[in-house]
């Protein structure tokens, strides 16, 4: 029995590393699709990635995969890291057994036509015009909510946050947002009265290619390794690619460098993480990072908890104002701080502060939410989405461009993807607050522009851990308990009210 | 019976359609790896394209093509464009099948380990260390080329260069080459007396940013699509990606812009050709190239028969100086016309001016030709291709490097395929002059810039007809014969002696 356990679990690895480069492909092919490819490439492109998902699909359930799964690890001489991939599998098998091939292609095909008619209608604020799209993408989103709810006894919503947030529930993400929701607008309040507005402005305009060169410096600071991954422009910035192969980008603004720098220190967060996958697990389900909300707090840790922090901008603000030449008190790292903590009601979810920002994704898995229930129909969206603001921000957009059209993720298929913005925001928060418990020369390091301390930690307790264990349990072990608001809460506490 | 061998064929689209899909991947990710990747992408790139690859030929030799092929069309109800297309699909499935498994795989790895062992050999001038990795693989290509000569019922050489050139058979490229040989030695002593020498070196350097412009603005000339395609640089220019979304790559000397300009016009001839591909058919093997010789011939003709003209260059040349704000007669277009006709004996193939290549290619052909026949035995490569280069072009390499070391091909496994660059050059000649004496506005056209009307001539007669028809057919249908060489030698003749 031995023998076959162990032999249907090597035939398990060896398919998962064929669907591995197969999504390592996709991603490839999807990140030139953002940066590189011609619009006339785009029913090509389409055509690519939907037969490379469907044969992807295929090679996933077929049905000797039910059978090795069936049969791998039932004598448990597994070790953990193989226990925890075969449990990994079971998941991606159930995800994707759920939903027939034709739904599969179909959704794809969706999914790439209207992402292509979205990034026109943004440009030209005409949410009319991709809204046919919008709508026949979601009524196969909501098929595919349907499919898989019935599947994994969930329900839809959930059975679509499941796949970006492996055990995520609304029930318990509802509890947590309504302890923010409640918690924010006094705070934000309390904040707008008192806070220290920048007492200059730095001149510009600022040359993209000293952007880019200044963005690079700060990346090789923190980590990331060019010989491993790549900076480029993209409408709306993304990191990608692969974990030897980390595609990350940003977009420039001539008269302002503040945004690109700290968009940068993002994704590089972000390509940490990739980047610090478990080598020997490359291409196998335990080797992907543990989801969305761990991936985005580990954005938000390198961008939020660290580059906007004072220790890290008195180190920094130097090195700023040499990239642009820069003199005078608008150059001074006080006034940097200003501005890269400042606190505003925007209209824009990517430019927003880290105190307004939970408000936009509440706002968003509110409306993704109706939206997958059938409550909400796209054409009310503009509508429902100033309604919104209005309720949680106390403005109102002035056009679908501000509102509605600003965020890919519905128009290329994200459903349920949302809340982990706000998810991973709570965990950096928690993360960091432990990494500096545990380490004393971390926050130090920052001060001098030395990551590694805190690199270091962020590989042994996040990076390095892949998929080993779920986000409960890893966040447990590294930070002492599983995800609260409440060292979210005493950051911002910390940083804009102390 | 109409029903079951239509629904046959039906399955045969589909099964090329994904194939295709999969093809564009790979081509996407192949020119990702030649422009943008990182050098530490390169292992997972190699998984990622030898995984595509592997399943490319799963989905081509499954034992329900076979079926199918057998079913498709024999009833005759498949229109002409359906039963090319057919035609195509069992030429294609016929080279898959005809060698098993482990031949492909030992192939492979043959192929690796001596294009690895080349590079360093190339360096070093150290033909001897490569020579047992060169030995293992021929053995490897003749061991193929038996195996495909049997299953297509070719002789060895011709089951190779089938797959390049479909329908390609050296008997008659014997013929053409041998009139060439006769030709050309005299010829060549002709123009070396009597050629002027250019008058003066356009002074650099010469920015690669106002490189790339006038590159670009000439692609704009000749009508490549900027929305279906773009220009990047790698380290060997290549034409790659899909008809919907070309990627042509040149490199970039600061101190001589002469070959980079007139290699961005081969590359545009080519990607003419995948452009003007017939759009019904993207995807379906009826629908591709016709074959090397006739891509060959695409490139050569908008560079060669085109581009190097008396009447382009008086065109070119004022938008050349002003690109570069050059002065003086080294910018004059007489001038420009004689550094670009001008002709020399010269060891290195990809260097070689037209009047000199023939010989180079003539040299490999019967080089590669002896090595599969066993006839030549590696080990003499070097006294036979020294020998062969004093016969053709009077002169002897003083070193491998400058020899049989320079090229790839044989040690990257391209066994067939070097004829075929000879033959896209005297196609090129034989389709321009038969374009010309069809469209009579087609030579002014050129003089002002104006490529419309050959373009138009190109998508009528090569560009739209796919793989229609056979190259023998394809050409008599455009030209009102075969290929043969006169048309090439009057345009030598023309052009250097006239």
């Amino acid at each position: 029995m031995t023998t076959m356990t162990a032999s249907a679990y090597g035939q398990l690895e060896d398919r998962f590393r064929r669907l591995g480069a197969l999504r390592d492909a996709e991603a490839m092919l999807h990140w030139d699709l953002a940066t590189m490819m011609p619009k006339g490439g785009a029913a090509s492109r389409a055509e690519q990635l939907a037969t490379l998902k469907a044969l992807r699909h295929g090679l996933l359930t077929a049905p000797e995969v039910a059978d090795w799964l069936a049969l791998a690890g039932s004598d448990g001489g597994l070790d953990p890291w193989q226990a925890a991939n075969l449990r990994e599998m079971r998941r991606l098998h159930a995800h994707a057994t759920a939903v027939d091939a034709p739904l599969v292609e179909a959704l794809s095909r969706a999914t790439s036509a209207c992402e292509a008619v979205w990034r026109d209608a943004r440009a030209d604020d005409d949410f009319a015009r991709v809204l046919p799209s919008l709508k026949a993408l979601l009524a196969l989103v909501r098929e595919t909510a349907a499919a898989k709810a019935a599947a994994l006894g969930l329900s839809p919503y959930d059975a679509l946050l499941d796949e970006y947030e492996p055990d995520g529930r609304s029930a318990e993400i509802n509890a947590i947002f309504a302890d923010l929701a409640q918690f924010l607008p006094d705070f934000l309040a309390g904040v707008l009265d008192t806070q220290q507005a920048p007492t200059a402005e730095p001149e510009g305009p600022f040359p993209i290619d000293q952007q880019r060169q200044l963005g690079v410096r700060f990346m090789e600071l923190v980590g990331f390794d060019f010989q491993h991954g790549r900076l480029d422009v993209s409408l709306h910035p993304f990191c990608g690619g692969t974990p030897d192969d980390v595609r990350i980008t940003t977009r420039y603004r001539e008269d302002d460098f503040l945004p690109a720098l700290m968009g940068v220190m993002h994704e590089t967060g972000h390509a940490l993480y990739e980047r610090g996958l478990p080598v020997a697990w490359r291409g196998q389900p335990v080797g992907d990072a543990r989801g969305m909300a761990v991936h985005e707090s580990q954005s938000l840790l390198i961008e939020m908890q660290v580059c906007r922090s004072h220790e890290f901008l008195a180190f920094a603000a130097p090195l700023v104002r040499d990239a642009f030449a820069g003199t005078g008190p608008a150059w001074e790292a006080e006034n940097l701080y200003r501005h890269y903590t400042r606190v505003e009601r925007g209209f824009i979810r990517v430019d927003a502060d880290e105190v307004t920002y939970p408000a936009h994704v509440i706002l968003r898995y509110e409306l993704e939410r109706a939206m997958i229930a059938g409550d909400l129909d796209p054409v009310d969206l503009p509508g429902a989405w100033a309604d919104g603001l209005k309720r949680l921000l106390g403005i109102v957009p002035p056009s679908n461009r501000l509102g509605c059209l600003q965020d890919i993720h519905w128009y290329d298929g994200a459903w349920g993807y949302f809340p982990t913005y706000t998810l991973g925001a709570m965990a950096a928060a928690q993360l960091f607050a432990a990494a500096c418990d545990a380490d004393a020369s971390i926050r130090p390091g920052i001060a001098r522009g030395n990551f590694a301390p805190l690199v270091g930690w962020l590989r042994a307790n996040v990076h390095g851990e892949g998929s080993l264990l779920p986000t409960r349990e890893l966040l447990t072990q590294a930070t002492g308990r599983p995800l609260a608001a409440d060292a979210f809460k005493a950051h911002l506490q910390r940083r804009y009210l102390a």
